[in-house]
């Protein structure tokens, strides 16, 4: 996972309460969905599920094709089942598993959801090997990918920052 | 916008094919959007619109408080509802409009649908100084975040490589 700033087990797998044993059944969750997934056609091989004081709340295969969404990844569709489930937009004393490290949509949605702990099976390289661009757009978000075709112009930024002014005053407005 | 490997505006906003005029004007539809979501209470004061042939195809604003759901930024949900509209995963003809810098997630999910130009307003350090992790998120994908509780490990590699396995013999698969 990124950089400096995520402490990452190294070797053991330590996990917040649960047993090894129960860890490994949810990651198998996480990969019988991606499998799931892609015998249904659809979307790519990637699954993940959420947990919550030790019992499964949530599990998402992607549905990218099927859905033709390309958001529609595993972990995006599990944290925003879970948070239907919960009916709340934070999953602070959840944990996540997911068959494969997630691309930087998908962490970043962690992050954002508040999951503190994520499990994760297969590896962004061994994603770039099947044909996906996970890697690629890490590389981007570090600066140290050249072959990118994609622009990006900043514009009217006064005139935007107006909406953030409107935010500042508002006395009703709901931190997330 | 992210790293080296991105082509950055210097000043002058260059267009694919629109008038200065018709993108200020898209951006101001954004800006529109995002105030409309502060005073409807339904989240962070971001705004998007995405656009195609000279015209908006769908607009959105942050929805994170409103459908408690971490992954409703307005980019999210704007690439969402295009795609919908166009009944494909791929908005590679399209254009978007950011009131904000994308969060490392939206900048991500701009990516995944393929759309190749971005012009956005605010930046991220105008978001972080109203509260906003956007910067955090970038600092932790970049590695110079050191602040963070976030908890990785990886564990089962060889169980999650099967569910790859299944998808590369798959004839079927479609890639996105």
């Amino acid at each position: 996972m990124p950089g400096k700033g995520v402490k990452r087990g190294k070797g053991k797998e330590g996990g917040a309460g649960e047993s090894a044993e129960s860890r490994r059944g949810f990651m198998l969750a996480a990969v019988e969905e991606a499998s799931l997934g892609v015998r249904n056609g659809d979307g790519g091989p990637f699954g993940a599920v959420i947990v919550r004081d030790g019992e499964i709340i949530s599990r998402a295969h992607n549905m990218v094709v099927a859905l033709n969404d390309p958001t529609a990844h595993a972990e995006v569709l599990a944290i925003r089942k879970a948070c239907r489930k919960l009916g709340r937009f934070s999953l602070h004393d959840c944990e996540i598993y997911s068959s494969c490290e997630p691309c930087p949509m998908c962490f970043s949605a962690i992050h954002w959801a508040r999951i503190p702990c994520l499990f994760y099976g297969c590896t962004r390289k061994d994603a770039e090997k099947i044909g996906f661009d996970d890697n690629v757009l890490y590389k981007m978000l570090r600066g140290s990918y050249t072959g990118s075709k994609f622009r990006s112009v900043r514009m009217s930024r006064e005139e935007c920052l107006k909406a953030f002014e409107l935010w500042r005053k508002d006395t009703k407005s709901i931190h997330y």
